[in-house]
């Protein structure tokens, strides 16, 4: 089977030649084939941002290799892989990053290492694998070269350990998984967990910087310009957003966790 | 008529997915298109920038369909529209973005509400209209779906107020449309506003952070490194460079207006 | 002789919509071609950074025209040229940014001034050469016009001084070519030239800002993480890395020079 599709999610960022030279390794080999650039701007070497970032967006793409590299230890013992979903495969380092992205696609059905050299360029740098290896790799995938050509089976591929939730009476404690463009806080949590929680109508956020009273909502402008809302992102997630401002700008953009509480003037 | 292009201007960043999500969505309604990105740097929800990059962008562009999301008003009761210009189309929140684009294209001569569930995302979120409604509305534009079956026609377009140039003799006062990547000012007023103010050869510009001696030219290198220099930018309009420098970095990357008077060493 | 691509490096940035400009007019001469962009995040003006990423890139691309333009100069007498090479075509200011990159793709074989109105827009600004004269030569030269028919042969090509570095007894100075997104170093020097001066396992690296104990190693995660390793890097160049941060984060963004020495508990 081969893809019309290639996307492209890295830690690159767009200041370099890095995410060119990787699409020109690609239209060398397959130039028929359409790049969807996801994004290079997860931030440098956070696996989990670019996860969300992947798992958040695959199943909005067409039919693709999804071709993912933050890769803090290129050129080390880590693995090169290929995954193989219920929908498209994933090209990347088996370090976690893929496989939420491969569970939006159905599921993890197989997964190969990638050793074979006649799917590479013929010089691999110990530091640019992305241009080297995954990229090639992608390119051949995209031409129908089936997985397991690349190299022996993997049984036991790198996971990321689950983000805590915790759901009690009148309070809910969670991870946050990313902070967007916008400064809106997404969390691990869901939306139906503030049910769950036994938390409507308004809460009160927790954090290391203080006690902000917030609205349940739909949408940003459900809430006065400046007032802070929880509502159901576009992802499916629970998230907090200040209408015509940043949740970040006032929580701390390396937030990591809050606790949500029902509020005492709750309606 | 159907189209080869869509143009495609947001204020969604690249820091997530986005535009990725955006464009997979029409990438699986038809992926011959080929999608020129103006810009996703639009500061958040600054409706008049993403207006002004828009607008100074379309006549340079093959014939397209115009998607552009600035969109504060998102999950409110601000309609969703589809313009019908001169040349191309232009899909987006009623706010007043695509209007000065249409004007470019040779004016508005119809719109049409985004209503028609046929051509939406079966599931609509209630904060990502670019991806649920404009991106699937752009992508069955270009398929040549015709815009008055995407629901009933709209007669009352809100429109930007008009930004204020005042002309007097030796004086001109303009708002600053748009500051650039290189902190280059860009005036809402035209070059010839300086002649019909008797202004020419140097002059002084007055803002909140001081007063300036400029000198008037026709590029930047027409004055020494460092110097500041008024001349007509490639948009045509009046705009305000520092040679090898920012005069944004001088005069505030905030800066609204300002004032333009004869030089008393004038030549 | 046609092509199929054509690459693009800027110091535009994303911001505005002048990318695009250059683009919609590739577009509607060219439809056909595909466009890489190279980076468009080349420091404002900075002609060495921006011929050390295109030239550290061209040879991972498809055979191309490449459009580059770092212009500081724009609308003055220096002028503009397609320098033909012994793999494709460069288009852009003759002020030294191309010839890096001709040099890697088989050297300068001939050069002409592009003068020739019909391969311009019909109005040509002082400001946006981009837009009005390199994009629509690139996109002709794309179609098939022979360079030679855009303007007179140039003999004298503007050329960047070369990088310096010295190789002594014990120590290596060399000046810093680019920071790249993970702020790691690129130094002119190459990673043989540590060997030439006689400098193996441990070193001393002296900036401005100190001085700092550094090993040699093949990538990043060869040293524990907050370490600083000098290797060779994707490019073929001596680099300087922090494994899980940043070189220039300790050095400063902005260092020109480093000297390099034998460190005395050197292995």
């Amino acid at each position: 089977m081969s893809y019309d599709w290639i996307s492209f999610t890295t830690d690159y960022g767009l200041d370099d030649g890095f995410v060119a030279a990787c699409r020109g390794v690609i239209a060398q080999l397959v130039p028929r084939v359409g790049v969807i650039d996801v994004t290079h701007a997860v931030p440098p070497q956070r696996i989990r941002q670019g996860a969300a970032a992947l798992a958040q967006t695959v199943n909005y793409l067409p039919e693709s290799v999804h071709l993912a590299v933050v890769d803090p230890g290129v050129g080390t013992a880590r693995r090169n892989v290929v995954v193989v979903a219920g929908r498209g495969l994933l090209v990347g380092p088996d370090n976690g990053l893929l496989l939420p992205a491969a569970e939006e696609l159905g599921g993890v059905f197989d997964a190969f290492e990638l050793v074979n050299p006649e799917f590479r360029l013929p010089a691999v740098s110990a530091t640019f694998h992305g241009r080297d290896i995954f990229a090639p790799a992608a390119a051949h995938l995209a031409l129908g070269v089936p997985p397991e050509q690349f190299g022996p089976p993997v049984h036991d591929l790198v996971r990321l350990p689950e983000p805590t939730v915790t759901v009690l009476p009148g309070k809910l404690v969670s991870e946050v998984l990313t902070v967007d463009h916008f400064g809106n806080l997404q969390f691990a949590a869901k939306f139906r967990d503030l049910e769950a929680a036994s938390i409507s109508g308004k809460a009160t956020v927790h954090s290391g910087l203080g006690v902000f009273e917030v609205a349940l909502g739909r949408t940003f402008a459900d809430v006065p310009t400046g007032t802070a809302v929880l509502y159901e992102d576009s992802a499916g997630q629970l998230a907090l957003a200040v209408n015509g401002g940043s949740a970040a700008a006032v929580l701390g953009q390396s937030i990591q966790e809050c606790t949500i509480t029902s509020s005492p003037t709750a309606s």
